[in-house]
Parts: structure tokens; sequence; C-alpha cells
């Protein structure tokens, strides 16, 4: 089993230990503290991944939502960047539209990404190079939109900030219309399938991009940061994905003239935790 | 088979017909403009369901999205509300995540509600008094929350105008988190549900909204214009819906104070199309 297939295995395996655990969370104790539940599923689920890995490849390293690999500074061999449930809000509180994300690199280049849609059972995945993939379906290659013709999904919240508003405003009122899924993952997967055109928010983690950030560029979609510049699975960063027409009206004609706040934004938030 | 029992058939009948078509044209014609698609459907699954009615109950009158019903004025004896594609730029764009919809008033009291998420095949019904479902399932009653816990759904795109930014904004900041979803009759589904806690939204036609209302109301939300008043199926109104604590909470810290302005609003833009 090549490491890709091993990588679909183990998120198969982690969605469905979720699901049944859910199911019986849910008959058992409805009155609980959904954040306990989160919690411990989210380590649980973790620790799962984590344990398979290492078994099976224990020179690889890991970097996890959950705290794994907070020693790692730098990307020599095989990595792996894991968000065990991306969306966790959705989680607690609709328990579906989150994600299992998975991506690997290797010496610094890309390798593989895994998405799992666990409630509806759909997998997103790709071998970089090779092409990406929703369940056993080849995703075709994106095609370029508009802005003006495009759905983009940006958080409301973003337009309620000093900082942020008048930078995204006019991005929404120039789309032809604007969503919010709740999680990053899942919204780079639905760029990848043309659910949307376009995400764009203003930090990410390194779990919440990875996996995403191959699936998406393995159909064409330009991934970055809001100043243009490649993202670094060792690092925070504001986010820009789209196809490709897209991404350069969006970076030229609504990003470029907040560079210099971007930069200040960058430079001062973006630990990585 | 009694009214309510007759309004799910010819539903999921004409999901089937959605269905099937959309495989079609998208397998025959990905080249073709999406808009004549969505305007053929919308327009073909309006007069299927309208026949329907008009077959076995000769005597109803029927307000529908692509046109029928202009002439009504009144709502005595029964009237049925209808739009056959709620949430029509997610069927362009995504082919998932919208509705058929379909509210009825038996001399101008509700009656029953039906929405039809064609693609995921989950039907939402109540007939008034007797509780609403999801496919089989009866649906609980809504616990109360407050904005600080709640996700609510609101379109970004309003927090981008003068004149709804600053009385929308605080919300969305108090709020735990904001989703957008892109279909009315989708989001008064999601409140019965539990997937969001309250959706707002400043416009919203008959049918729109007369569907989500039965069924909503039916697992105790309430369900108002944002001045508080009831809605009526034969006007256009701005919409509250929340389960009771979230709406008392946001019509009287949030909304309260434009009371001007959202008077001046449904007095000005109102008419029924």
């Amino acid at each position: 089993m090549s490491i890709y297939q091993f990588a679909k295995s183990i998120v198969l395996l982690a969605g469905q230990r979720i699901r049944e655990e859910l199911s019986q969370e849910l008959i058992i104790e409805t009155k609980s503290n959904p954040n306990d539940l989160v919690t411990n599923m989210d380590k649980e689920t973790e620790a799962f991944l984590v344990s398979q890995i290492n078994e099976h490849y224990p020179e690889h390293r890991i970097i996890g939502e959950e705290g794994h690999g907070q020693d790692v500074t730098d990307t020599e061999g095989y990595l792996w960047v894991i968000d065990p449930i991306d969306g966790t809000l959705n989680f607690v509180h609709q328990q579906q539209n989150f994600a299992i994300s998975i991506g690997i690199f290797h010496d610094g280049k890309k390798y593989a990404g895994v998405i799992y849609d666990v409630m509806n059972d759909k997998l997103y995945h790709a071998e970089a190079g090779h092409g990406a993939y929703l369940n056993d379906q080849p995703l075709p290659v994106l095609k370029d939109t508009e802005l003006v013709t495009s759905i983009i999904s940006m958080n409301p919240n973003w337009l309620t900030k000093e900082r942020t508003r008048d930078m995204y405003a006019p991005i929404v009122q120039a789309a032809r219309s604007a969503r919010s899924y709740g999680s990053a993952a899942l919204d780079f997967a639905y760029v990848a399938t043309g659910i949307i055109d376009s995400y764009i928010t203003l930090r990410l983690h390194p779990w919440d991009f990875s996996g995403g950030m191959i699936i998406a560029e393995e159909v064409g979609a330009v991934v970055s940061n809001q100043l243009g510049e490649k993202l670094d699975p060792l690092h925070s960063s504001s986010i820009l994905v789209a196809n490709p027409a897209l991404h350069q009206e969006l970076l030229n004609d609504y990003l470029s003239p907040y560079r210099a706040r971007l930069n200040e934004i960058h430079q001062g938030q973006f630990s990585r935790r």
C-alpha cells in the first residue's frame, strides 16, 4: 500500500469511529456539555491517526491541531499535517459539515491531500501530480470565472471588523453571491469541486489548509496568501483560493491596494498557534 | 389522501423530475447556458405542481414564484403558495442546496408546509398543530438559546450595504458564528432542525417563507418580520426566525432601536413582486 492509499484508509477508519461514537454519545448523553464531546473526539481522533502513522511509518513526522509536532521546525522527510476535526463548531452544533483533513509533504514538496466529509461520506483526495478525486470520481480542472459571476465563501464576521471590512466588502459586493459554511477544509474541497469559486479568509493554521491546498491545486486552483505568496506548511497565513483568473482578479483589483496592511497583519499575528 | 399527504406526494414527484432532468441536462449539454436551464426547470416544475393541484382541487387557488396567482388578493378557501426552486443560484451553480417549497393556508390559517431538499432527498413537512417531521422522524421542539452561543444565518451582503450594515453587524459580532447557505426555504428548515438557531434576512417573498414558516412554527420557532409582526402570505417582508428566547433577544436588544428605519423599508419596498 502506498503512503497515499494508507492515508485514505486511516481517514476512512477515523471517520467511521467518529460516526459511531457520535451516534452513541447522542443517544446516551444528549444533555452532556457539547464542548467536552468535541474536545474528547478531537483528541481521540488525532491520537488514533498519530498512532496509526507511527506504527506504519515511525520515521515520519506529524503536526496536529491537537498538539502533536510543536517542535517541528523544518520539512525534511515525510511530514503529515493533520486536523482531526475541521469545522469544530459545526461538529458541536450541527453534528455535520465537518471534516478530517490531512496534508502530506515530502522534503517540503506536496505529496498528497485527503479531506473526509465524515457525515456525508465524501472523500476528497489527491496525490500531487496525479489529479484529484471525490470518492472514485476524478475532478475536472477548474474553469476560469470572473468575480461578477462567482460565488465566494467568506465568513460574515470579517465584514464587521474594522481591520478587514473595507478590504473585503467590495469583494462581496462585486461577487454574484457569498456563502459561509464554517469548515476551512470543506471550503477548499468546495472550490475544488466548483460548488464555490473562491474561498477567502484572514487566518488559517497549517492543519486547516494543508490537505485542501494539495487537493485544490491538483484541479488548477491557485492557492496563496492574500499577498499572492505561496503557503508554507509550517506557518499560519491568510488565504486566497480560486481558479486562476479569479485569483488574479481578486489579488490585483481588490487586495493589492491593501498590501501594506496585509503585510502588517502577517508580521504581527501569525505564529503557528 | 388528505391535502397534506397529496402535497407531499406531488413535491416528491416534482423533485424526482428535477433530479432526472438535471442528470440528463448535465450529461447532454454541459456547455449550455445555465440560466436557461434554471428558467426552464423553474417554469416546468411550477407548471407540473399547478396542473396536479388544479386536477385534484380545482377550487384551490395558487400563488407561485413563476407567475401564478398574481390576481390573488385575499386568503379565502385553500391557498397554495409555491416556490418551485428556492435557492436558484445554488441550483444553477452547485446543482445542490436548493429546495421545493409549498405553504398551504385555509381561510387565512396555516394548514401545512412542505420543503424538499431535492438532491439530499430530505423532506421537511408539517401539518399545523400536528408537529413537524424530517422524512419520517418527528422533530423535537426547539430549545431556547442565547445569541452568544448561537449560530445565525445571514447573507454577508447585508453587511456591505449602507442601509443594513450598522443594524446587522452587532448581531453577527455577538453571535457565536454566522453561516450563509443561499436558500431561504432551507434556512427555515435548518432552524427547525437546530442546524442554525436563527435566520435573518431583509426581504423574502411569500413563496420563499410560507412553507418554512409553517414548519418552523410547528417546532416552537417564532417567525415574524423584523418589527416583530406576523407574516402575511400575500405580502413580501423582512424575516426574523429563531427559538423564542433568541427571537426576543434579537428583537429587543438589536432590532428595536431600528424600528423607524425598518418601518420605512417595509413601507417603501414591499410590493409582493
